[in-house]
């Protein structure tokens, strides 16, 4: 287990999700987890071609969890993650769409 | 005039668009902008209640025209500035129309 708070969605604050998602490695995660559904956290880091450590990984999903963006489950030893679209969208209405489906690098 | 740049469409990165909408006074200010239109610099700050010193909110104002979400221009002594709706819509559909329709607030 760990000490991260992931907030119900009426407490979803969104400053707080879209500073989450304003990262290329934590957009990657999102749109990764978007793409494949619930998946182990270092199936995520290698398979979404994040090139970090453990632990900064670790750093980033508690962001993401922390603002509401993903949700963690443990089971056995391994720790699963999941985007937590239908909160999302209930609470921002479109917001993930619109990001899942922005390039993700500028134009041109 | 001032030293700030003012990307192309076609140059705006959505983590740094997420970055500067990601703050309660900036999103205030974009939200004051989408109601009103351009709008004299001073007279947002006032009309969107914003606490804050004029150099603080100068901060705000180029944190967002660097990502793209403004652009400002001087006409006499003044500063108006203009929320840059049909470039944002263009680059990240639907984006800033979810943030707009969005609570500003947690549910409940």
């Amino acid at each position: 287990m760990d000490d991260v708070v992931e907030p119900v969605a009426e407490d979803f604050q969104l400053p707080r999700v879209l500073a989450a998602l304003a990262d290329p490695h934590r957009l990657a995660t999102v749109r990764f987890l978007a793409r494949n559904g619930e998946s182990w956290c270092a199936q995520v880091m290698q398979e979404a071609g994040l090139p970090m450590s453990k632990s900064t990984f670790s750093h980033h999903l508690r962001i993401l969890r922390e603002a509401g963006v993903l949700t963690k489950r443990i089971q056995g030893a391994r720790g699963y993650t999941c985007l937590r679209k239908t909160d999302l969208d209930q609470r921002f209405p479109g917001l993930i769409d619109s990001v899942l489906s922005a390039d993700s690098e500028p134009v041109g």
